[in-house]
């Protein structure tokens, strides 16, 4: 049995995956803050997943935790989740004393991305594009995680597409984020709100000049983080998660929308038909916890090497 | 013994590489123009380079073509290498008919990013980005080239980075190419001569105000898709070849500038050091032929599944 945790800033998603990969339990829990409570919330999660479906412990081969901020995946160590109020983190070392069970520490966009794919049964190369408060990928190549040299593989949220654009919170001027990004559209907004990038679709609809052009900036830069990650990587489907899918039709239609009317002033983009390359993660998908559970199971990777 | 063949617009480069992979024969012949003269033009060079290096023609065991233009690897067939005269050349079985040699064919810029890869000793991940007349990348990861999954991988070119910026050959508005490709820039040039980058170099050296917008273009475009390869891919290091590496120093100073100016005003581009992560091919470096001559040697790569 493996079990898999997707930590999030207020809730950590919890599943248990069966040897032959199949979801046979799942809880939601609150996340504590700060490094004693998050590591004791994941204790937790770990206990009452266990006890609501009639898991030993002992029967629990590896947890994965997939988790925002910077990870060490040899360590486990997470640095910079700010989310969480934990700056650095020896989390799977301290995770395993507490249980006795292997833990293994992934980024959270990157354990998404292995879990939209082998849930979706993808077997060459996708894009799990992250719309939240911010903008990240990740990208898994035959059903492995694409890592990078240095953790910035899929971080297309901060590459610039308009020199005279918004200034983004990385310092740079009109990065994707700046378009797509929640929290960049929010403080773009300026109104208050709970739910202000629903509140910018609504008063768009409604008519209000600011927010429809904030509202095409959503689709036009989630339809610029589709085309870097195609001309780019060249990754096969693109699937749309993150926060902002809960905007449903209205994120998706749009980003495609943007797409068609991107290219049709070019016929190369034509031929890449991003349109029908792009897929949103149903509401309340596991994928994210999922991953985290392959993440865990995970032997560590042979390296490939190039005999020429 | 392998032979690899650069095959550009106006010449053939050639290798004959031995089996511990040192390079111990070099050639340059003529390309010929349309199908059969360029398929009698590669005879002729792996001919030419077995003959001055007396090498039995038996004794070659592998002849790896990089070519432009899009090609089927499985088949070995080219299309659209407009700069050949080749519209659909069945280019390995041809060759193959006339030597009795397997043959293999590449793009050539993913072959000469192989090349450069291998020749460099690069382990983890790199980029190949050719400044020539178009602008695009070949991307290596662990000594094997990054094919994507419809062939547009590393085509960085064609990603916009400005919605206002000049109309591109593809019909899409401000892509790097259009910034930093030698086709784009004479056009905006707009003036006679045979090396319209290096008049626009001198001519910006000069005061003039049109070459010293285009020069800052052509620096701009080159951090542009510097910083597209590794915000993506995350490739360690990214090496710049190409037609315009002719520039010498005021092409690569003037990226590695770019790349400093425009990290100025942000802590995370700074983190990464783009700077620091670029190189120049040197002039009349072989990695080009000797990358075709490892993709002719390649055996067919054993399919990596995830076992979660």
């Amino acid at each position: 049995m493996r079990v898999g945790l997707d930590v999030g800033g207020t809730k950590i998603d919890a599943v248990a995956v069966s040897p032959s990969g199949e979801i046979i339990g799942r809880l939601r829990r609150p996340t504590g803050w700060g490094d004693d409570a998050v590591v004791e919330s994941i204790v937790l999660a770990v206990r009452a997943l266990a006890a609501e479906n009639a898991i030993a412990m002992a029967d629990i081969g590896s947890v994965g935790i997939g988790i925002p901020g910077l990870v060490d995946v040899e360590s486990g160590r997470v640095l910079h989740a700010v989310n969480l109020g934990v700056e650095s983190l020896d989390l799977a070392a301290r995770a395993q004393a507490e249980l006795g069970i292997p833990f293994r520490v992934e980024n959270d966009v990157k354990a998404a991305a292995l879990g939209a794919a082998v849930l979706r049964g993808a077997t060459g190369s996708m894009a799990y594009l992250n719309l939240g408060t911010g903008v990240a990928a990740g990208i898994v190549i035959d059903g492995r995680i694409h890592r990078g040299s240095r953790g910035t593989a899929g971080e297309v949220g901060h590459i610039s597409v308009d020199p005279r654009g918004r200034v983004c919170g990385c310092g740079q001027r009109g990065c994707i984020e700046t378009l797509c990004g929640g929290g960049a559209l929010a403080k773009a907004w300026g109104r208050s709100g709970a739910l202000p990038v629903k509140d910018i679709i609504e008063a768009a609809d409604a008519g209000d000049a600011d927010a429809i052009r904030l509202r095409a900036d959503l689709h036009h830069g989630g339809a610029a983080a589709v085309r870097v990650l195609v001309l780019s990587a060249d990754v096969d489907t693109v699937i749309i998660g993150g926060g902002l899918t809960a905007l449903g039709p209205r994120l998706e239609d749009g980003i495609r929308s943007a797409l068609q009317a991107d290219a049709e002033t070019s016929p190369f983009m034509r031929s890449l038909h991003l349109d029908e390359r792009i897929e949103m993660l149903p509401a309340g998908s596991p994928a994210a916890a999922f991953g985290a559970a392959l993440v865990g199971a995970a032997v560590p990777e042979k390296e490939i090497v190039f005999h020429g």
